[in-house]
């Protein structure tokens, strides 16, 4: 399996978050790439695919205001990190403000997504990253390919950051696998938090099937997204899976709701998958709370191979620096047993 | 002019708001009402009718929220003031959570409100304080009385707090108005802030006109709502007046956009006038931009008094402590001129 990667995606590096009421060390830092990097002996380069796929999920002002804002922030006479303190709840629309706390209200739907200087940079090359790995799937005999995309993308929507993401790369990928007549694309989400900018840009979207394993939002973060019975809307009715499990689940208990997102992937017939993968299921990660050990990340792996369709992993969460890269070594080899 | 106030409304004493990308000593202070206490002899007692006025305007498990947030949050093992992180700008709807910090934004949109341990019952007497004055000016000759309402409450929503606002003090009293058939009754609010919760109150109600002179939220807090398009919808379309000013407006320019605001209250028949006033329009204050003087207050009460309608005065914002207390005893002279 060809793993992808730019040494740009670190130039990202957020001092702070606010999490549960204070500042807290910023957790989605450039020691989880680099854990993951060190895990491996050989990388592809990733390639500049520009800014066409990156605008056939996000709207061009959201683009534009993540290229400008931490230059805004800067010329308010501000320092550091670029967050916003207000959000819209009611009447969101787009409005041209002149303020850039406004704008970082209207593209964001938390207080603990900052911008830093090097985000825009690390972000644009993390969404290059999927493409690159999409790029090796595409009229290739490869059946897998892994993006370690950092910044992660699913909780980004088309038209706000959130959660630590900034571009959604897994929708990016999707859309261009897509585009590139690779489909029926099923995206799977299997990072502990669920992916609720992915199943915002797919809602109302029949192209592209979403199903979502994460943490009850009613303890864990999103919180207002990813509940059972959350199906799609519109064009998009059941193309959106919800499977939320309580804290403390296992790897035995993970494994029937694995197997009904890959039954319900199956039965809607995806010709292409894109495996958002987060290591933070595991029972030693920091901020999360499932039990998955190394040993049940190969067993997972496995299942998701047995559907037999080319599969694009892109990295998402994953916060258990010391065990990330094994972690995902682990995982990976699942896919070539 | 009778004056209203319970030492209740002082228990409420956050430390720190989050303000342009960190924390700031919380502005909304009891040397707030204390400024204003001391400026005049004469106060009446608060008087407590009870929960049914507050829930006609909030929605019950948005009280309950309020009542509880504190305890949960130190329950949860949290210290300080509770304070909200993420917000659900997306799918927003009722959702039953396992988690404050879930509560905490499910409940505002903004990270800079927080509920400390004395906010509810400050909230509580606060809006009891607009119904004391109230009842006032029910069934008497009275024609004007001032609730020295604090915390204030425009920003507060039917089910949101936001901008120092847990109950909307201003909506409760002129839903009650209406029910005691005072009405039409309408709002005019001249903080120097947008009343964004009072506006979504009553935005789909043709029963109450809303009127709104403030800072253009392009620049200025709470950003999303206020500008000039929005003019209420449904049943509601047209009784909404948006009229926001540029930073620096002073009494010479302010005073065409007061008599705009009272010409479309006069044509729309209203018989009993709820006022929400906040002193943060004056030139010293800290945290707003226009440019009135003290005399410009006597001047735009002498206006809003020869509308001629009995006019309950609510008090919202005003920062500037050391002028207070003098600005508010300005403003209420121009009605007893």
């Amino acid at each position: 399996m060809k793993l992808f990667f730019d040494d740009r995606q670190t130039a990202h590096a957020p001092s702070r978050e606010l999490h549960n009421g204070d500042w807290v060390p910023y957790a989605e830092n450039i020691e989880r790439p680099r854990s993951i990097v060190e895990a491996f002996t050989d990388w592809q380069p990733v390639r500049d695919f520009g800014m066409a796929p990156l605008l056939a999920v996000h709207d061009a002002y959201y683009i534009a205001f993540l290229e400008r804002a931490h230059r805004d922030w800067i010329a308010a006479g501000r320092n550091g990190d670029a967050i916003g303190y207000t959000f819209p709840i009611r009447r969101r629309r787009p409005l041209g403000f002149g303020r850039i706390d406004a704008d970082l209200g209207a593209y964001s739907y938390d207080a603990g997504t900052p911008i830093a200087a090097g985000t825009w940079e690390s972000a644009y090359w993390s969404a290059q990253c999927a493409l690159s790995a999409l790029d090796e799937l595409t009229g290739s005999d490869a059946r897998h390919a892994f993006a370690l995309c950092r910044p992660p993308g699913h909780h980004a929507g088309r038209d706000y950051m959130g959660g630590y993401c900034y571009l959604n790369n897994a929708a990016i990928a999707a859309r261009e696998a897509h585009s590139r007549g690779l489909g029926p694309v099923a995206i799977l989400d299997i990072d502990y938090h669920h992916g609720n900018g992915t199943q915002d840009i797919f809602y109302e979207d029949r192209d592209v099937f979403f199903a979502s394993i994460h943490a009850d939002p009613r303890t864990d973060y999103p919180f207002y997204w990813g509940h059972a019975d959350e199906r799609g809307e519109g064009a998009g009715e059941g193309t959106t899976l919800n499977l939320p499990l309580p804290r403390g689940t296992d790897g035995q208990s993970y494994a029937p709701a694995l197997d009904t997102a890959l039954a319900a992937i199956s039965d809607w017939g995806a010709k292409f998958l894109i495996l958002s993968f987060g290591a933070d299921t595991h029972s030693s990660d920091p901020i999360s709370s499932f039990a998955l050990e190394r040993a049940d990340y190969v067993e997972l792996a496995g299942r998701i191979a047995s559907l037999g369709v080319p599969t694009l992993i892109v990295m998402e969460g994953g916060y258990a620096v010391g065990d990330l890269g094994k972690n995902v070594a682990a995982f990976l080899s699942g896919f070539q047993a």
